[in-house]
């Protein structure tokens, strides 16, 4: 993965425009979407220099709205690693600054209880006064120097898979086998670049033929991936791995967001026959759906995302599309040879 | 039908301000959408003081983006009209002007090559030098004197097929057949009000309220027609009418330009059983498909539609939806006792 595509951000808003110059520092003169560099990547570890893993020492920022915050919060559920690292959740609607920020404006005074603060640049710059880039989720804060230490969504979840086991319930099941690294890893790639961030690519061109060319591989390899789901039942067979996690993330946002909002319009997911079987059989799995919050998404998506803060503009919520498809049979457990609720348990 | 929310014209734009009050003038206080009044509304007749039928007196002008032009134009085709009166078309593109207009500019040197005008307004203002609200499509000209004498988009269709007949090609059908006018009037408003400019209600609305009570009446209606298409091939039993014409040209528009551009997003056209097998029905008999300009829709709903001429922003066309479904097998034959044929033909 080129390291000026994979970032370290949340990503969801519209590229911003910290320089002077008039084209927004993510986006490259062809028009095409350049999402930034990663900034805050210390590895949690026990080496030297490592971040430690300590249960209580740190808090997980996200929004519910965002894709790469969603993968975190997901796979520490699995594992059980909500007792270790505690959770603050900021609003999915932008704060109308001038400056793109997130803000903790679901919680009394506007303020997250735990680090005191009101957005997450606060504790970006508790680390770095001078940083200048986008502040995002998902962030993991040392919660007693109320400092930003990890912001590496790429890698995070798979820190939280590995060297946080102590950590992990019991009976967690083990989302990144040893032996599927190898392979979990050049999927996760492809998933990033053509689906995670692909939806990005379309919504955030500036120019018909950097979309067009999003849009292309961005389609093709959904079409690939029903194909692999029409004889498994995940990703890599009857267990679900970090690869189910990523890809859940920005399947489960398609319909109600991305189709409309970033013109990824070829087709619905629930027109498709094994895709949309998987998006739902991962739905009701424990950790998927009950941390998916579509009224958040919606509502980033359709009103925040698209606010100009400098503008007041109508902006309406679309009504669709209609959730309570989510909980309908998917009828996935055929392509199974093992007991269902197997999946997430007795893994490691 | 109300007066005051029938309207004459294409109504392909944001409302317009045309007054000096803050909210355009066509958005009402609780912020829906209220399409402005008829203008020229003389009938077709032979009676004094009615617009003389007459063959190539008159031509007609139309966007291919706009559905209350679509309508006059299939009419035309089917019954043979064409020989009868000429056709203009103007972009569906509007031009970059402080006011909403329609401009030849698909036309050599940006002029309808038989009146000789750049914009339609300027047909209006031929009429009535004073006129102040959005000029429309379709409308009638005079040829002689280049003066717009009639845009009254409800009731032109049933003038082509009415007081137009002794221009009707031979075998025409009777899209108005007189033991049905009254249940086809009646279900015309509801279409109408309902459906047609039921999506721009919801395109349109200023408010989150107003937005949502368009959006569920549209979809109320649609799950009735589509139990309505359950078990007859069209809205009047084996038969095309001119209820047909004006459901189609809303829906054949749905999947690729309302379902995203106004929020109609609860269920695509393609996902209804017999809406969608009615609608590929329609589209592959002679005047309705071969009238239909997917290119001019898309561009119009999407590029068109959003761009305030007094700012230059980046628009982007959705690339989607695959338009190449349109021609599949619809398997509406099955509901039909008569022969496919029959349904353009020997209906007089």
């Amino acid at each position: 993965m080129a390291q000026n595509d994979q970032g370290i951000s949340c990503g969801l808003d519209r590229p911003t425009n910290v320089s002077v110059s008039a084209k927004p520092v993510e986006i490259k003169a062809d028009g095409s979407f350049n999402r930034q560099v990663n900034r805050f990547t210390t590895p949690f570890g026990s080496q030297p220099g490592e971040l430690p893993v300590e249960a209580g020492r740190y808090r997980l920022l996200w929004s519910a709205a965002c894709p790469w915050a969603h993968r975190s919060v997901i796979v520490r559920k699995i594992l059980g690693l909500d007792k270790a690292i505690s959770l603050g959740t900021v609003s999915p609607l932008r704060p109308r600054l001038q400056h793109v920020d997130w803000e903790f404006s679901l919680d009394t005074n506007n303020q997250d209880p735990i680090l005191g603060v009101q957005y997450v640049s606060e504790v970006y710059k508790n680390t770095d006064p001078g940083y200048s880039g986008r502040p995002t989720v998902p962030v993991m804060v040392d919660i007693e120097s109320k400092q930003a230490v990890n912001n590496d969504y790429f890698k995070l979840t798979n820190y939280f898979e590995t060297v946080w086991s102590p950590f992990h319930k019991d009976g967690a099941p083990d989302l990144y086998p040893s032996n599927l690294r190898e392979e979990i890893d050049a999927l996760n790639d492809v998933i990033f670049h053509e689906v995670n961030n692909g939806v990005y690519k379309c919504g955030f061109a500036q120019s018909q033929e950097a979309y067009e060319q999003a849009y292309d591989q961005l389609f093709t390899r959904l079409d690939k991936v029903e194909e692999r789901l029409s004889n498994r039942r995940f990703l890599f067979g009857d267990f679900i791995t970090d690869s189910d996690v990523r890809l859940y993330t920005t399947l489960v946002r398609f319909d109600a967001a991305y189709y409309t909002a970033f013109r990824t319009n070829r087709n619905l997911i629930r027109e498709y026959l094994n895709l949309w079987g998987y998006v739902r059989d991962l739905y009701q799995t424990p950790g998927f759906g009950d941390t998916t919050d579509f009224d958040a998404i919606k509502r980033h998506y359709h009103l925040s995302i698209t606010i100009d803060p400098n503008k007041s503009e109508v902006k309406l919520l679309p009504k669709g599309p209609d959730l309570s498809v989510w909980n309908t049979p998917h009828n996935r457990e055929r392509l199974s040879n093992k007991a269902e609720k197997f999946l997430l348990q007795e893994r490691k």
